[in-house]
């Protein structure tokens, strides 16, 4: 027996005491849950036009792109969705991406490097934190939300370029950045304000044109915006926005994008219906944000910016065990523990719905107000 | 403008210089032009059945899996794909990621930090380099497929948890790791051999169980091997293949894992149905070797260990215009330059395929041999 095989086993004895153990939980396709933990805001995944446009594309152009997107991995699908993203964000061009994840990696990846300065916000998604370890910078994390730190930080960075990193919509805690002031300061030190719109897209502004647009700064020259196709879009994938000498250093420079097979033609195309769908139907995102409050209120937690409810729990133990009632009640939620919460303490997720009928809306209501009552409650 | 304006400006003009810029170029789904650049092998990812296979997993499933794997984003499809790559390979278990990418991030963030030690090929891909540096273990790099000084960089490792990192058949110059030796050398210091099975699954081995499984490790305990939906498969995404604890502690600790959506339906389903398929038919990936020991001798080259042949050019500007010939006269392929080769060296990058039908093939070889020929003879 190798000495790795009792470290595996001494790391998960420790997880299980401190009930942090995570297992794969398999869905079936027919499962009769309503489904409050994933992050398909608005339904699109399951929308009879964005899975034909997934078929079809598999169909016509194949199961994969076959190559690096720089090799011959870049079909026409893949231009038209980065045309139509630029176009609905306001943003000059665009990039996609396999994930989200490479998305953040390649942007920070390619903008900083070992002379660069990071300022990240305390919160920020474990993609953007890889990102910017993975580009060798000098690294200081500030407060959550703290825009004096933010401009002290960069205050200091002494003639290094510099780049901040923040969400629009935070993905665990639902809550928003101060994007305005945050881009007048990197502007006035030339900065780079990297802003992940990933629970922003499709939900907040304007027919779900994102945060960066519904505050004025789609041109914004100090502003780079990414994005997943993964959530409100729902298919997979990610994307930067920005200008076109972004997207062109991107191309030639961001390891993630150059080494990785192009995004395959049916989650391409079907962020692609998405899109078209969410623009011929402006005001959906709107039920989001209506649901959410009155969810919010229901329960006593602070309204989203977005589509994230966060209900903070006295324990992992406890929040898997309200989780588990709430999804013996017909509704599953998300369980987020340790390492995957900002702030260690341990929560159910629960994302808004616009999609969902009423009935099933208030089903869901109920049955979370009830299931969370009993647990806090809980010693 | 800003200072970064000019920073991009100034990057693209070095790389106009230097003969390195890239540009994308979407291609159309009808274009006639048999495609030796991209890494679909066996034609799977065009295989009716895959295709249709993908078609349906959309229609059926939606087209994302709406949240981390994790949270909801685990369908019974994934389930059954890792009980089928595991099965195939002769291995314990297998976990399927959003990338290869991802597969090999996550296998070395999760097996490696701070206190650790990574001997790595200099040959490796960009996801493995990137993977180490990302673990924050220390790093050193040894000369490509040399036993001796990986032999030597573990000795010193001094009681230090230890990763080799390696591919069985190279992704860019398309030779072969020392597998046996490598296992040898980790067994007897206690340390792991990652092998990147990028290009080795479904081309090397029996049936294409790949190199691991041909060299008769697959229930190695040293052994982690890493693999690809996105090549021979035809699809998109990663796996890790290898013990059950070594799933199940990536599933808790590898944050590329963790915080990523899972791979949508679709692809998840055709690499399922190319898998079948290829169990099926088990002597297709003989057909990428016979072809590839024709094309290399013709060509000149050192044979490839698998589908990959390496043709060198004096200058990456030559390169660039050896591809343009090859495509004018209806064969793409793949034209690597740095970074994207190990060595410094641009050169064509051809990939042999076991799916063409004998005339395509014939015309590709002499295209490719008339092209070549022509290219090396430049000044
Ligand atoms: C804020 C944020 N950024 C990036 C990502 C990564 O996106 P993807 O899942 O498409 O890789 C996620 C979620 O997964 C996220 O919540
Ligand atoms: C050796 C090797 N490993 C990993 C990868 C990454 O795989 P993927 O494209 O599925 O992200 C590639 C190619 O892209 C590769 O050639």
């Amino acid at each position: 027996m190798s000495s790795w095989t009792t470290w595996f086993a001494e790391q998960r004895a420790a997880r299980e005491d401190a009930g942090l153990q995570r297992t794969l939980r398999p869905r079936a396709v027919d499962e009769d849950v309503i489904d409050l933990a994933n992050n398909d805001y608005l339904g699109l995944s399951c929308d009879p036009a964005v899975r034909r446009a997934a078929a079809g594309a598999a169909l016509r152009w194949g199961a994969g792109a076959g190559a690096s997107r720089l090799v011959t991995g870049t079909t026409a699908l893949h231009a038209e969705l980065e045309r139509e993203l630029a176009e609905f964000t306001g943003r000059e061009a665009a990039l996609v991406f396999s994930t989200g994840y490479h998305a953040n990696l390649s942007a920070v990846t390619a903008l900083a490097n070992k002379q660069s300065l990071i300022v990240s916000d305390a919160h920020v998604h474990a993609s953007l934190i890889d990102a910017a370890r993975l580009s060798r910078a000098a690294i200081e994390v500030v407060p959550h939300n703290d825009v004096a730190a933010v401009r002290t930080a960069l205050g200091a960075a002494g003639g290094r370029r510099a780049l901040v990193l923040t969400e629009s919509v935070f993905s665990v805690l639902g809550d928003a950045a101060p994007l305005a002031d945050l881009a007048a300061v990197c502007a006035e030190h030339d900065a780079l304000l990297v802003v992940d719109e990933a629970h922003g897209l499709g939900v907040v502004g304007d027919g779900g044109r994102g945060s960066v647009h519904a505050q004025g700064m789609a041109d914004h020259p100090h502003v780079v915006m990414t994005a997943t196709l993964s959530k409100s879009l729902g298919a997979m994938g990610g994307a930067v926005l920005g200008s076109a000498v972004l997207v062109d250093h991107l191309v030639n420079r961001a390891r993630p994008f150059i080494f990785d097979t192009g995004l395959a033609p049916a989650p391409t195309a079907a962020a692609l219906a998405a899109l078209r769908c969410l623009r011929e139907h402006p005001a959906r995102p709107s039920g989001i944000h209506e649901r959410g409050a009155e969810l919010a209120d229901r329960l006593g937690v602070p309204r989203s910016a977005g589509a994230v409810l966060s209900v903070p729990m006295p324990s992992p133990q406890v929040a898997v065990a309200a989780q588990a009632a709430a999804l013996a009640a017909g509704v599953r939620v998300g369980c987020f523990r340790p390492p995957s919460v900002p702030d260690g303490i341990s929560r159910l997720r629960i994302t808004t719905h616009a999609g969902l009928d009423d009935a099933r809306w208030e089903h869901s209501v109920d049955a979370l107000v009830r299931v969370v009552k009993e647990h806090r409650r809980w010693p």
